[in-house]
């Protein structure tokens, strides 16, 4: 149940649009073809604009269509009506393919694109953005949680294809389909934690935790501000986070609600040391949503990481997606002002419920650098 | 340069919109805070309708605001205007989420959803769909190549986070990023191809020649219709096929340009049998969006090749999106009538360039119901 916008567009000759006379040709050419479908459509308002044309029509059921030609030849069509679970589509997709040929026959056109239609306030949201702000709809079919918390939206989704998806205030935050997001953090293979003292900050999802304590660590401690997320996840994402969330103690591992920062401080004034600490904070400012404000908050707690690690020693996190690159670019530019001095590799792996390349980065001490 | 079409929608409690008085309040609402940004807004019309309400505007620059109130209490707004590449959009990201915030305080509105512009008439088509008909927006940056062949659109574009991608009539065939693709349709490290002779059926963009070569196979016969594919993969997609689609023949394969049925019918006159066929047809009739004709002609290909297999031998063929599982299943069923009768195995590996899980499916002779 979702008002349907669906938007149709064509290029003719800018030639073929040059006067008023020509332009009203077109929009009534487009009309007698809609006219096959919408057998009630009637003009409600037409005027000339910016040297092109608008038109409103209406039509049942419950239809309208706004037309407007661009002086430059570019026709756009947007129609919108409320389809209701049980109504038949106003046009199926052989429908839609075949008005979109006689339109083009019809104008003359050497460039059409029909968009599927937009559903726009159903009950389900299938429309989530990669991290450069691309539209991308999802195959998501239920809301399995859904609650605020004092931190941010929390939902659990599922996608047809995907499974069970994270989603933190509208954005993808892990799926059942990404072991390899929680493998390249983690830099599996390749990182040895066997015996290791390790910190994760944030890592609500517990996928972290979880394959982690596959490897034989010597203790993980998780700090995690946010119980609704991981009470979310212990239920609809188990594949990935297994019995972890469900007490937040283990005979190697330990939950800390509460924020991150505060911990920290305290394991300095324990003089704890670790081997590793993860950036797996879900909310990152590395993305271009994020303010300045943020950055400080990572600075600082990225330089308290340096203090807590020991020598040899490694800061792991993701980054962002690569399609952003200015804020990868800017989180790797946050590293020069660490003392003492760091180096950083970087690896990327292309996350399915993310549709993108996602970059990580490993951090560790500058031996060179060190007086 | 394209036409920006901003989709933004609320939704408000019923009783907030039960007359015309309450919905013109609304409405005016709306309009009130979008003065803020388009100082110039201007009511061109109004009406009732539908027990709801329309409302549309003009504004400089050239921007029409199309507001619809439905009696279920969704509102939507539909913002257009034309954007020249040197054109700063008429919002920005950061202007479009306080936008959607003040108009959600305003409106009391418990539901919001802003989604990107959508770029439309543009030099560049930046929107795909997955299998099942979903909305798609990729980065794509650049055409390379664009040609209409005697048989279909020949496109090669460019995508910033995943190279070069075949789009054959405006659908995603294969990608620069999608090796897995390759390996998954030929199951390596499962086949065992040294020594053995093969035929493709399609594979114009010559990944799956280039793969199988590396496996020391006995020969490779390629039947390949379109020569437009091959020349533009030959140039632009070198880092999927190598040097394979340079020459039509080599030491160990043979491209044969034409109908595969004809050459398949000669095949059959020498008495000659294979190892292994792949199905790799840029047109495979599994998607729904193909007709009963495809159907007839795969069916005929399909049972051709059973009679030029050797015992033992296999048929893989890509299948469809996970997605689209209707038209998995009706391909699926399509095996039962192949003589004589045959059982199958499937795989399904992700392909970034598709953006969902691609099904993959193998075939050969069931021994047990032969005579």
């Amino acid at each position: 149940m979702a008002a349907n916008t669906i938007l149709l567009d064509f290029s003719v000759e800018p030639g073929a649009v040059k006067n008023d006379n020509q332009m009203q040709v077109v929009a009534t050419n487009i009309e007698n073809v809609l006219k096959d479908y919408l057998t009630s459509l009637k003009q409600v308002h037409g005027l000339p604009f910016q040297g092109g044309l608008l038109r409103l029509y209406t039509a049942d059921p419950g239809v309208t269509v706004f037309i407007r030609v661009y002086a430059n030849g570019l026709i756009t069509i947007n129609m919108e009506y409320f389809k209701g679970d049980k109504d038949n589509p106003l046009l199926t997709f052989e429908l839609s393919k075949v008005l979109e040929q006689k339109l083009q026959v019809q104008l003359a056109s050497f460039r059409s694109k029909m968009f599927p239609p937009i559903k726009r306030g159903g009950q389900l949201d299938v429309y989530l953005s990669s991290s450069d702000e691309r539209l991308l709809e999802y195959d998501i079919d239920k809301v399995l949680f859904e609650e605020i918390s004092p931190y941010q939206k929390v939902q659990i989704v599922h996608s047809k294809s995907l499974g069970n998806i994270l989603v933190l205030d509208d954005l993808q935050n892990i799926g059942e389909s990404d072991l390899i997001y929680t493998e390249t953090l983690m830099a599996r293979k390749i990182e040895n934690y066997k015996d290791k003292e390790i910190v994760i900050l944030g890592g609500g999802d517990g996928a972290l935790l979880y394959e982690l304590l596959k490897e034989k660590p010597k203790e993980v401690i998780m700090l995690e501000i946010d119980e609704v997320v991981m009470k979310a996840c212990a239920k609809y994402m188990r594949s990935i986070c297994g019995d972890v969330l469900d007490k937040y103690d283990g005979p190697n591992y330990k939950i800390i609600v509460g924020d991150c920062m505060k911990s920290l401080e305290e394991f300095m004034k324990e003089g704890r040391k670790f081997d590793y600490i993860f950036g797996d904070l879900t909310d990152v400012p590395i993305s271009q949503k994020h303010s300045g404000q943020l950055w400080t908050f990572y600075q600082k707690v990225l330089q308290m990481c340096f203090k807590l690690l020991r020598h040899g020693g490694k800061f792991m996190t993701h980054v962002n997606g690569i399609c952003s690159s200015e804020s990868v670019d800017m989180f790797k530019s946050q590293l020069d002002n660490i003392e003492p001095p760091v180096k950083f590799t970087t690896s990327k792996a292309f996350v399915p419920s993310f549709m993108e390349d996602w970059i990580f980065c490993q951090v560790f001490f500058d031996e060179n650098k060190k007086e």
